[in-house]
Order: structure tokens, then sequence, then C-alpha cells
């Protein structure tokens, strides 16, 4: 029996996670739940899956929490980034599910893997903002990061058993979005509404901004460049609308091995949860005969800049994907409020980047510093 | 340095193996050639590559060759199955790829069991007419038979690492040959040279023939049953007309890895020759966004009813696939020989089948009598 904690429990992968959990009752338990304030959803939780502890991160919710709770009910809340960090290192867990939305997740993520806390990272934004120190802490500590992430996943399954040093290329496939094939124009004055709607793939709604702006593929580029050790230059993207090729490796022989399956996180969730074995389920199975066709083209990173901005953060390193992140996060809490226009995205997260001083090796200081300073950055040029 | 004997040099496989070890001197070194009668071929490569050892199957042709061998060229020449079988099983040799074409590559590949030689074994037949006594000989004797067919090498780097009890399926794929889409009445005139022009692989007479007929997907349906241990009912066929995808595997939790590539045989050879490791290799990469798309579709196994034959005679077991591969090599051999129509080939073996009575574990003697048996009664059959 693992025991999981799940950070990040209500939002669309913490969701998808206790699906899996409830289908795996005999494998998996839920030990701790952590949410930002989405109480009235984690008391259903609480009900249901009897964790021994929770955390709220808005302290104002974790109170309003013990109050709507049946007093029968034995559970522990904590609140703010200390409760966070109570959920990702509490002994008796062996998986902490790190599926917060932004960097939020970075502190949580350092804790689990102190208290030697095997990592499903769904949570993205940790290792584009802390990339290298994280890697760092978890290769000291000994600890297992296991993508969550579809692509991240399929390239996990791809490299099983394989020696990293074998690796020539990673090829990330992305859908395109909502907008592929769309020309600059078209853009200009999309709405959010449209950019929320993802043809391929259920998803929350920052990520599917950043699907919509390309963004999300640059985020995982830098990701794969940490999970799986390998140089921007070696991590393609290729245009795949279908999302039935999850990803690829192409090793030194020229051989390329694929992972592909339907558009269902609950898949690389569950391979996360239950790995280093497979654990059958009863969900629709893949039938290539039924698919009219796959095609594969090259991204237009004239159309979505912030893929091309994602590359040029990674190749200069250090502390520039964090001023990308922060800026990004931002930004697209803007978009999603009706505040600004689609293609302020890039052209802000350009500004920052240009006003940035680096530093190559950041500690935690540095790295929340640097966080800090871009997001005020975005503000103060939006005024 | 790998030590290699290989049996077939002068065949389609047995010359591009020769290529890589060309490519690779630093890692492979040939110690013995075995041939049935090209020995015009053979002198070229023993000039070349310098083996210790080589036989000719053919008696009178092994005699020739001593004669048109320059004197100071110090090797020693075997012939007939005895020749074979030295060379199988040389002290020095580490492995030995086995491209012999039919059921005659069945007794050296069971000799170099014994001798405990790694076997790269690109002669399907050998499997389909015994595979459950070569699996039983190579488990007892802690020998890995590594596949070089494409499709099971793309197989056997899916599966790497992973467990052979999460196998939900094995998807082969097939190219569809160069009739795809073709009618029954479309082909019942078809000439031999009209059936050796496959679409996308470049190949021998006996395999191209199989092609067409889609009889080399069911040898390969046999032979994957016998490699990688699973039943006909989880192994399907695809058609998909690129060949780019080279088989696929489906596990229990619905994922699906893929092995992709370009259509060039050295691959695989060179995969089970480096085995575990991957080496660099110059050949040209495959680029999927030039491609225009791939796709699939279910086999006409009743345009091709070679197909649905193999899926029937793993399905009775036994010593059908014995027969059944002795049949097919008679009635491919006579098609060659423009004496029978394409129809002819399911037709006959559909005799053979029928009149056989089923050995259920058969020893050798017993293949080899059920092989000769079949083989006569197709002779007799086609008078």
């Amino acid at each position: 029996m693992k025991k999981i904690s799940i950070l990040g429990s209500t939002g669309s992968i913490g969701m998808q996670a206790l699906e899996v959990v409830r289908n795996n009752k005999d494998k998996f338990k839920i030990e701790a739940l952590a949410i930002n304030t989405s109480i009235d959803m984690l008391k259903k939780q609480i009900l249901e899956f009897r964790p021994r502890v929770v955390a709220v991160y808005n302290e104002g919710k974790a109170k309003e929490l013990k109050e709507i709770l049946p007093n029968e009910v034995d559970v522990d809340i904590y609140s703010g980034m200390e409760g966070l960090k109570t959920i990702a290192s509490l002994e008796s867990v062996d998986i902490v599910l790190t599926a917060l939305v932004g960097m939020i997740g970075l502190i949580p993520t350092l804790e689990a893997i102190k208290y030697k806390k095997t990592i499903a990272l769904a949570n993205k934004e940790t290792l584009v903002t802390a990339g290298k120190l994280v890697m760092n802490e978890a290769k000291k500590m000994g600890v297992k990061i296991l993508p969550v992430d579809s692509e991240h996943s399929a390239i996990f399954q791809c490299l099983n058993g394989e020696s990293n040093k074998e690796i020539e290329k990673i090829i990330l496939t992305a859908s395109g979005g909502p907008f592929r094939n769309k020309t600059k124009e078209q853009l200009i004055d999309i709405t959010k509404n449209e950019a929320l709607k993802h043809p391929n793939w259920s998803m929350g709604r920052k990520i599917s901004i950043d699907s919509a702006t390309l963004m999300n593929k640059g985020l995982e580029v830098i990701e794969a460049k940490w999970l799986f050790g390998v140089e921007a230059s070696d991590i393609d993207v290729l245009v795949h609308p279908q999302s039935i090729v999850h990803s690829m490796v192409q090793f030194i022989d020229g051989s390329v091995i694929a992972q592909l399956g339907n558009t269902d996180m609950k898949l690389p969730i569950q391979y996360a949860l239950s790995y280093p074995n497979r654990i059958y389920n009863d969900y629709e199975r893949l039938d290539l005969a039924k698919l009219s066709s796959l095609t594969f083209e090259k991204p237009d990173s004239d159309t979505f800049p912030c893929l091309k901005l994602a590359y040029e953060c990674l190749e200069k390193g250090g502390t520039y994907s964090t001023v990308l992140n922060a800026a990004n996060e931002i930004l697209v809490s803007e978009f999603l409020n009706d505040k600004i226009k689609f293609y302020d995205i890039p052209m802000y997260i350009e500004r920052a980047l240009e006003k940035h001083s680096i530093i190559e090796e950041p500690t935690l200081e540095e790295i929340l510093h640097i966080d800090n300073w871009s997001r005020e950055f975005i503000k103060e040029s939006m005024k």
C-alpha cells in the first residue's frame, strides 16, 4: 500500500489523481491533502478519502473548513506555507504528488525532497523556476522525481532502462493548441474564452492559456532539460495535432521510441503512482485503425513567440527561466481577468528578460527574490 | 570486441550485417561465415573480413572455393550441415547471427544454443517451425535470443526493462505489401515480378513473396508468440503503409510504446549486435515533419488468407506451424519459378493443414519428419 500526499487536490490534476486512487483502493491510500481555497470540494474529499492531515493555504479558508466539517471527522488542519510543508513531509507518506499551479509549489517540493519522499511532479513551474537547485537536492537526497506531465511521462516511459548517454534527441510533441494555423493578425484580439478551448485535453485554466500561447511547451522544454539531463539544443518540439503520440526519444543509433495513448491525464498520473510497475485499468484503449492519421509539423514560433523565449532562457541559463516563469504567471492571470491582450504576454515577458541581470547559480532566496522582482516589474510595466 | 559468426553472409541480411561490422571495426570482429552456394561473393568477404573459418553448405561449391582462394589466405573451409554446425558453435564466438533463409536454419541455431552462443535471430522460420523446442533449449542453456526482424526488434526495444506480465497486446505493423488495397480478382494472375516489388523495404526474394501474400506477417505473429511469450489472441496486426512505426506494445494500463525509424535493416541488425548498448551511426535520421502522415488500418485477411492460416496454426498449436512453414517454403519457390499462381500458395497450404495430424510436443526428429512430409505432400499435390 503506497501512502500518498496530494498538494493541490482540488485542481484538475489533483481530482484526476483521486480518481486513480478511488479505482485502486487496494494499492493507494491518501494520507494528506493540501489546497489553496476550495474548501467545499476539500470537505467532500476528506469525507471520501479520510486523510489524516490536510492543509489550506489560505488562512481564513482554513478556519472556515474547521467549521463546516462534521464533528466526528478526525483530521488535523494546517494552513499557510507551513501547512503545505507539513503535508509534503509527513513521516508516513511515500509519494508526494505536487499538483499546485505555479511557483508556489517550489518550497513544498523542496521540503518533500528534504524528507526523502518520492516526488510525482505535476507542477512544472517548480523545475522551470529552480531546475538546477531542485535536481541537485534530489540527487543529494537520493530522491526520485517522477514526471506527471503527459509529455514527460511519455519520455520517462520511452527511456525505461535506457542509458541517458544514449539519448540523441528528445522530441516533445505539442497539439499546437487552439490557435494552430492561425496568423498573428487573427490572434491579436482573441478572447480568453477562445483561448480556454483546448482541442484535445481537459485541463486547468492556467495551463490552457499556456497551451494557447505555446508557453506551456516552452516550460516543458525547460522541464525536460532538468528531468532528463539534456541540452536545449537536443530538445525538439514537433506539433502533432492529434495528441496521440505524447512524446518521443531518438537514440544515438537513430532509433526512435514513442509513447502513445488517449488524451487522458489519469494515465500518466497512474503511471507515476504505480511506478516501477504498471497497473491494469479499464480506460478506453487506443484504436489506431479508427484514427484517420497521425501528422507532424514544425512549430510556428513567429506566431507563438513564447516558445522561442523559453528556448532563449534555457540557453542563457541561470535565473532567466525564473523571470520568464514569474512574468508569465502574472500575465496569464491578467489575461484571464481580461486586463491584457494575447500578444501582451510575450511582449511584457521580453521586457522583463531584457531588464534582468543573471545569477548563474542562484540560492533558494535568490530565486524567490528574482521571482518577486519579475512579478513586480510586470505589474509596474502594465500600469 | 564482440566476435561474430554469420550464417547466411551472402544473403540480404548477411550483407547488411557485414556493413554494420565494416562501420564498427573497433567493436565487432567476424570470426566465421557460412553460406549456401555464392562462393564468389564469399571470397570477397573472406578477403575483406578475414574470418578464421567458413562453411559452404553445398559440397561442390565448398571444393570450388578452395580453388579460387589465393594461397596466402588462411581459412578453414567446412561444408554441409556439419559445416553450418561448426560455424554456429566455434568456441571463440560470442554472437551467432542466423540469417539463413528457411527452416535449414533450425539445426545450426540449436547447435549455437547448445554451445551457449547469444543468438541474433534473423531466421524467423526457425521459431515458426520449432518455436517451443528452440525457446525451451534457450531457457535451459540461459541463452539470449535477440530478434533481428525489424518488427520484433521494435517490440524488444519497446519492452526494454518492462515485465512480460504487463503486456496487454503486441501490435505488429505491416506495410501491407505491394498489393495493399487490391482485390482478389486483381491478384489472381499477378506475376512474380509484381510481387517482388516491395514498396518500402529492400529484401531477399523469399521474404518479398511472403510480404506480398502477408504470410510474412503471419510468420511474424508466430515468431512474436515464441519470442515474447504471449498468446495469439494478444497479438494484433495493423497495416501501416508508411512502415515508419515498426511495431508497438500495449501495456495493461493502456499505454502504448512504439519504435519508429527509417526502413533500413541495418538498424535492427546493429541493435542486436550492440545490445544491451546502442552505438552511434550516421544513417539518415527520421524526419517526421517531412512525412505527410502516418496511417493505420486493419489487415484484409479475405484477400490475403495466409495471415489467417498462420493465426489458425498458432491457435491449434503443436506441429501445425511446421506444416505451414514447410508448405510455404516449397510454394514460394514454385511461385518464383513461375510454376504456380498467387492464390495457389494459400490453397495448397490449406490442403496440407487439413491432412495433418498434430503432435503436441514434437521432438526435433518429429519436426524434421513433419517438415519433410509437408514438402512431399505439396509436391505430390501439385503434380
